[in-house]
């Protein structure tokens, strides 16, 4: 992406972007066919004072990015997104009962079982503790659909994965206070919602780098993520990420709950299950250009996420040629364990019919797998968790950019 | 902060809160002084159902983070603020002429003067350019007021300086599109505001990392923040990073505007004013415990920001004897360059009137001064811009913590 020849060919797409520009200048206001009120956008805007200071700094009234509804769950707009950060009020959202409402000067968080001292945390006794920021992404497993049809977008397809920078005390620092036996083994994480959610944990997550977060992003948790408190598991399936986290209780040995028993356990083609799957396998997706955009024919910059629940991501290859060849994409920096990594990929698409598809590795080694590979290790019944096959997009003639996965059996 | 003694001190000061809230819980809803309606929060949210999905995660009704307003400036609440991620709602805001509004599809960035070809770029040209995400902090250059008093919160002291992962294209790939002429040293950055702020920036900040930004925390700039694109030049006082920007101008010498005559200059001790000082000094600030909070004796973990326009923080010491003494605080990681840093100390306060300071130094081994040294160096005359002195807070025997700096001459 250095070459002169390179740049010039963008350059001439730029300018019969700029004189397209120009020619709008020069018919006036242009009218955008957007929902709500249109701000007053004034002519010129030199020519009369601007808006005065706030409180808070809204949004643009030409900008209103939403996550997609559903009952019980909300998508982030992974293609509407820049960076790596997920603004707070964008973050997928998952619950079992509800978002309930929580009082922060009545919380409280009980930690017992096998404790020297069972000991009630309030939230300023938690705030109180020495504290850690940590930028992580957090993924439903549920976050993927096989067979997906063309016409799907990146939030549609797995809007259920975002990435906040957490603060929070780390949960091996409750865990010496209360003297936590060295016997335990398994811990419940139990919700104070109305579905009381609750997920047995390995203490040995404990002792690596849980922590109990009450800040995302800088401020205070959103309700629908956990406000006034919630249990984060850097890497591990969102659910076990206990929201609105009320009891901690220490055990020696699981506690066999509804959501690891009939729930949150995977298929395999032996005709077992598979049980306390925690981890979130590496993956990645080209966010840019996607459906329902329509692209032109020279050089495209692919943009994409690629994240592993193992650790860093080591590289991210891409390929357009449907899995052929794969060329290294550029990663921005820092890469952080257990986060979005934010991928890019130029090349110049000469207008034929194409299929670009990335491969993410993390520094363990892990591979994401093809659908093909996939399907082969747990079978046709695989899901509907932990499923993270390489997918891409299908680049048409008519610029139309179609969902790309391979048929699931 | 790892002996078990330090712990078990810790732990007294828990029970001491878990005991005041069993106690709060006893005697039912313990209701808050808050402002604005407060939410239905039921006496136990696990008996009703929670709320619905949203298209926007909203804040809890218990959480209203403020800016504090003036006339053209607001501020970003420091003490309220966790981790290094300011949300971009809260991030500060300036301006000389209001915020315009600007509609996205009609806004231009002219590039002109001596360039080979002159260019008029479009947002969605800007945005096709293959694109970077850097994590800086942005703050005002007049963001310290000498002899504050002792009754001043971080927000008020210094609140114009937040942190965003910003997203947009390289000034230098612009610069290499449209063949900057190597004799141009300066370009002239221009706003479309009502002020039409303009500011003369060396070329050479292009080559190096400025870049035309067009999202803020993985979203598109908040208006106050420039929307559509504006200018970012990393560790550069706030008002060089033009907002709105509609024009850039290559030339062979500085435009001398409005702006870097009249204003944001600064007196020098021999009765001259020096001219064009764009780096941000290495700086820091303890941002809790503060004004107007009570502490009690016991384990308190003083937790703040450090930061520095000339690259990375290395070390932020901080003395609780009044700069008699220096510790080594601990640094969140990543440490990214121009950017604000967390850090952390933890000390055991006995009761006893006593002065906590902080000392920031970055990588080129610049060390953030004393009052006595920054008036010494730049007469007593100095400012009002690029004040960076050492600061604290003082904690009196009734747990009142005051801010502490030094007369000014």
């Amino acid at each position: 992406m250095t070459t002169s020849l390179s740049r010039r060919s963008l350059l001439g797409r730029l300018l019969a972007g700029a004189t397209g520009a120009l020619a709008t200048m020069a018919f006036g206001r242009h009218d955008m066919p957007l929902q709500g009120a249109m701000p007053a956008v004034p002519p010129d805007p030199t020519k009369v004072p601007g808006g005065p200071t706030s409180v808070l700094g809204a949004r643009s009234a030409f900008e209103s990015p939403e996550r997609i509804l559903f009952a019980t769950a909300s998508k982030t707009p992974l293609q509407d997104l820049h960076g790596t950060v997920t603004p707070s009020d964008l973050h997928y959202e998952r619950h079992h009962g509800g978002v309930p409402g929580i009082d922060p000067e009545r919380y409280t968080l009980l930690v017992h079982g096998m404790v020297e001292r069972p000991t009630v945390f309030t939230l300023a006794d938690l705030k109180r503790f020495p504290a850690v920021t940590r930028t992580h992404f957090l993924e439903c497993s549920g976050n993927f659909t096989p067979n997906a049809p063309e016409n799907i977008t990146p939030q549609e397809l797995c809007g259920m994965t975002s990435q906040t920078e957490w603060t929070g005390v780390p949960l091996a620092t409750l865990f010496r206070e209360i003297g936590a036996d060295p016997a335990a083994t398994w811990f419940l994480a139990e919700g104070e919602d109305a579905a009381v959610l609750a997920r047995s944990i390995p203490v040995s997550k404990a002792w690596d780098d849980a922590m109990i977060a009450y800040a995302q992003n800088g401020e205070a948790l959103r309700p629908c993520n956990g406000y006034p408190a919630r249990l984060l598991l850097p890497g591990w399936e969102g659910n076990t990420n206990v929201k609105w986290l009320r009891r901690i209780e220490l055990a020696s040995e699981p506690f066999m709950t509804r959501e690891e028993t009939s729930k949150y356990t995977e298929a395999l083609k032996n005709g077992t299950a598979r049980q306390f799957s925690f981890v979130i396998d590496a993956r990645s997706i080209i966010t840019n250009p996607c459906y329902p955009e329509r692209v032109q024919p020279g050089w495209i910059e692919f943009r994409g996420l690629a994240w592993s629940g193992r650790g860093r991501i080591a590289t991210v290859d891409v390929s357009v040629d449907e899995g052929a060849t794969w060329q290294r994409a550029t990663l921005e920096t820092p890469v952080q364990t257990k986060a979005h990594t934010r991928f890019r990929y130029l090349w110049r698409w000469d207008g034929r019919e194409a299929t670009v598809l990335s491969r993410a590795t993390d520094e363990t080694g892990y591979v994401q797998p093809t659908v093909r590979e996939l399907v082969e290790a747990r079978g046709p019944g695989a899901g509907p968790y932990h499923l993270n096959p390489i997918t891409g997009w299908r680049l048409k003639p008519d610029g139309r950019v179609l969902f790309r996965t391979e048929p699931w059996a």
